[in-house]
């Protein structure tokens, strides 16, 4: 397939939006932003083997991919509006390129976001998405803004998807591993392998959270981020972090708690609130229909975050980035 | 380095722009789009070996990475406002970094575009670039609305990149071609390696041009392209088409012919205006400092382009795309 079949291919896929002037096939796209709103803009690439195991499904590919971007619009409580995709490919493989878009094009339906162009190269897999949202003007959540004495907050669960890279990397099994349930190893591998960005969470927040920032590298990590960028530091509860059932059968505590704190890959929201709010980030919870849990507060002081395990200092064997390779 | 250390070498360095509420650093850019616009969207990668040559110097690849993009917004007569960068690199070498952005924000100063975010990974040596431009509403130009009648224009010279590219390729010699002098193949290689994006010509375009875009993949490649869209043929004269003096000392009648008509990576500007828009083009011409040269005329009938040297039909020696491996 010439790069102009491909985009065919892509373009014969792909619904419309009303607020889209001129979508793929031109030298450019051209849309429409509601003058009533900012417009919210992020980019973020993987490649095989670096963002994503070598053996995943090219279904799960085009959805992660997709699913990376929206994660990082939640985290700025920006409603999706529009995507481009660059899509670097070793070969020509209409099955690949129709189950990747099958991926990419559920996720994207189910958040109203239109794929309105990009661009398709030879080389090695590598799938690069910008994506762009809308937020009422002067409304994105940014990194910034905690204040002292919030409650910092997490939706979903955490450490499935570092489990699942911890179980799939042989050479080094974790500390703590379990025989693992074919069920459990099912259930954690879905999660790295189809994130859900928290979309309906991040719209409930402009106005109630503080800050905001989503966890791609793990929660010590980011929210690190969050502390150096509010300045201000943070105390989270170890055991306040939230668990799937998968989680806990497969890895003993200790190995599940540095799975949770550090592991990266999960793709949940963390982000501050007043004490105040809780009732409001409760009937966000239940309206985006995702679990909301409170695990800890901001402090002055510290630029990191500490970690506490029943009011005792407590540190992750190891911290930061779990990526499949490097 | 780390991903954040690049992150913040790369935001040291960025200028920014009123219109930017959030630049990079947060989990996305936040950004204003005055109400009388609409904006232009377009994305474009390069990958080493495929894009550039391997020998291509970082100071280049960043130019480049970022004009082929501009290039696509003159062809929607955009004005440039903002852009991500996604940089995937084999190691950390900020020496390279440094040079690589001394090219692009050389390039992005001198048209006023704004680096808001983007991302880097570790892998093979690519550059995916998003960039985001401004139009009065409705006057985006399009592939598809050359009229019958229309004259064809094109900006610069053509076929000095294809030149540059054919010089390089010392296993498969261009047929006709000479001895080349050393102040000729710089002047050829400089093309390849640091095109101007015509955005000035571009920006003049709206309300004068019928259809209009961007040469990559060649003037055969791409005026089909605004043939097919616009639902009518092309007659060009081949020796109508312009060249550079390094390009016709360079090579023979035929070869240089060729190179004009079916050479990519020039990133010049094609585009169709009624016969009584000649003065204006030429008044568009002298305010950008760029030559517009007449090469044909839209003609009912056939899909594809005809070109014709001395009336009778002409093809190039091949066709389409000329990129340095593939």
């Amino acid at each position: 397939m010439a790069e102009f079949d491909l985009i065919e291919r892509i373009r014969s896929r792909v619904p419309s939006r009303a607020d889209i002037v001129l979508g793929i096939g031109d030298d450019a796209a051209v849309v429409r932003v509601p003058p009533d709103r900012e417009l919210v803009i992020c980019a973020d690439t993987l490649n095989a083997g670096v963002h994503f195991p070598l053996d995943t499904a090219p279904f799960d590919i085009g959805w992660k991919a997709l699913a990376v971007n929206l994660s990082d619009l939640a985290a700025m409580g920006a409603q999706p509006a529009w995507c481009t995709l660059s899509l670097s490919m070793p070969g020509d493989d209409p099955i690949w390129l129709d189950s990747f878009l099958d991926g990419f094009l559920e996720l994207a339906g189910q958040h109203g976001i239109a794929l309105i162009g990009g661009d398709t190269t030879r080389g090695p897999l590598s799938i690069g998405v910008t994506v762009h949202g809308l937020v009422e003007p002067g409304r994105a959540l940014r990194r910034g803004g905690a204040q002292l004495g919030d409650e910092i907050w997490v939706s979903g669960t955490l450490g499935d998807a570092a489990a699942a890279l911890a179980l799939l990397a042989d050479d080094s099994p974790e500390p703590g591993t379990l025989r693992i349930a074919a069920s459990n190893l099912t259930a954690l591998r879905e999660r790295l392998d189809r994130p859900q960005p928290r979309v309906a969470v991040g719209l409930g927040l402009p106005g109630v959270a503080h800050a905001a920032i989503d966890i791609s590298d793990g929660l010590w990590s980011d929210l690190g981020h969050l502390c150096r960028a509010s300045g201000l530091g943070a105390v989270v509860e170890v055991d306040a972090l939230p668990f799937s059932p998968a989680l806990s059968q497969a890895f003993a505590t200790e190995a599940r708690r540095t799975l949770q704190a550090s592991g990266g890959d999960d793709y949940e929201l963390c982000f501050t609130a007043a004490v105040s709010a809780r009732a409001q980030v409760e009937e966000i919870a239940l309206h985006a229909g995702t679990s909301l849990t409170r695990i800890g507060r901001m402090v002055a002081g510290a630029e990191v975050a500490g970690i506490v395990a029943n009011g005792a200092p407590w540190l992750p064997a190891r911290t930061g980035w779990v990526h499949f390779s490097d």
